[in-house]
């Protein structure tokens, strides 16, 4: 089943200890697509600007990413450039420059409108909240946000939650938008704000994800998965979307939805997110095979099951 | 078989979120030796003084534990004070007085040289290293350290590494030992120091365990346990030592070790590390049965498998 994503296609601008590159493809909604579309159909709703040519436009196409809704306004393209220097785990941010997408308002091309999945990717809540309203036959409805939104932005995120099959956000973000330093009671405060299940990223150290619909069920309230070891860390920009993309288009691959359709969801994830720290940008995602990704989920499986 | 353990019995005073405790029963061949003791015969060799009385005394004779190599020196128990006020993660040393612990001479009874498994708790490396030697019967020897001793005494401690088959070490002293942050390659130079087996704790994030010896077999070079999501860490004072005891325990309890025997032993740690953060000190510990260390068991399967 088809996924829309709406969120940033951007450049950035990425130095680690590996070294620097410079206007590489990013934004959120790349990774997602570029990792979902191993899986299903992915449509994508974004704004770049004139300095998005046929070269970037070939990296979605080339995986058969539906583009009609990247829409080109007049200026530049959203940029970011940030900085592993200091810490592999996380991102000094240099600079931001919004451009195109400080007055992105994102319009739905009525081919999506029959996409049974939508992923609201890490932009401002109030655009969240007018894509999931315009979009009302959707099946599920998954979202990622960040520290600014829920800092700063509380009250229109919390409207998005409440129409939220499922929430994926990081480690931090989940203690402070569960308001305690407990990751279990964390995550079933943020359940109770509306979504239903609930996937926490520890980066490293993998991810966990929490079933709120089923506290008292006979199934696992919680399930963990690990994160790969890798050789070498050249670039974890884009780790975490390209782990919602793995996830989500899994999810959206299968016929019928179980919890134990969730746990592969969360290997599909982590091995996803795996692949992008492996080159700088969307260099590794670009070019993988479903053969590669599933050598690597039997990896995972390997690293993880008792026999 | 018989594990024998040479290290600290203490007293701590602990304040966490949860409390304060003044003077409960601590020290790492304390938690290991209680965690262990759920799985097989132990065995300790430590020092205690004139406060070490008859109930702290049957705190381990009441789960079997062997204490004829506790020896009584005239003066004060070794004494730590922490708090985890600011981190539940990392407890902030107020005090450390280490009285009888500082003229500590291990003595080896005879009972306990036909011990086949050995267990070098975090003390100073040139004591470890004399136990080594002074047991050279052992199968299998594993042991801890901390930052200090790789920082500060690193020739004592390297020798100590030359002689074991099995190093359990936290997240940090991995990657301090191993000169670099990446955990892999970290996991790697140390193994390359002597032990064939590597265990890297977490914390709350679970723990991985290297196996040195099998890089280019058929069996995986690491496995990765998860940590269990508590409602409540209590204390997590002696998680780690908990962590070793139930991982060496179930190692000396199985006729023949395997690759297998290796991930079930660290599912194992990681339910003994789990129980000890659910009360203070020793308390959980104390009063463990198998069922419900095994009935957890099973939860972290349910919480890592995939069927």
């Amino acid at each position: 089943m088809a996924i829309t994503v709406v969120g940033s296609v951007a450049y950035d601008t990425i130095e680690t200890p590996a070294g620097r590159r410079e206007r590489c493809l990013g934004g959120a909604a790349t990774y997602f697509s570029l990792a979902a579309s191993y899986f299903t159909d992915v449509r994508v709703i974004a704004v770049v600007g004139e300095d998005f040519g046929r070269r970037q436009e070939a990296v979605f196409t080339a995986r058969n990413i539906d583009t009609r809704g990247i829409e080109r306004a007049k200026g530049k393209s959203f940029f970011w450039e940030g900085s592993y220097m200091k810490d592999l785990n996380e991102a000094q941010t240099q600079q931001t420059d919004l451009n195109v997408f400080a007055s992105f308002e994102p319009k739905i091309p009525e081919a999506y409108r029959d996409s049974e999945f939508l992923f609201l990717a890490n932009i401002d809540p109030v655009l969240q909240r007018r894509v999931r309203e315009e979009m009302p036959g959707v099946k599920l409805v998954a979202g990622d946000t960040m520290n600014y939104w829920i800092n700063d932005h509380r009250p229109a995120l919390l409207e998005v939650l409440k129409g939220l099959d499922l929430l994926l956000i990081n480690d931090a973000e989940v203690r402070t938008l569960g308001g305690n330093s407990n990751l279990l009671k964390s995550a079933r405060a943020v359940m109770a704000l509306g979504p239903k299940s609930l996937v926490v990223k520890h980066g490293e150290y993998g991810a966990t994800l929490f079933h709120g619909s089923t506290p008292k069920s006979e199934e696992p309230e919680a399930f963990r998965a690990p994160a790969m070891l890798l050789e070498e860390v050249i670039d974890p920009t884009g780790a975490g979307d390209s782990f919602a993309g793995g996830f989500f288009g899994y999810l959206a691959s299968v016929p019928e939805i179980t919890p134990a359709t969730y746990r592969r969801a969360m290997f599909y994830g982590s091995v996803m997110g795996s692949f992008a720290c492996e080159r700088f940008g969307t260099e590794r995602t670009q070019q993988l095979s479903r053969k590669e990704i599933d050598n690597r989920f039997e990896l995972f499986r390997r690293l993880t099951h008792l026999d």
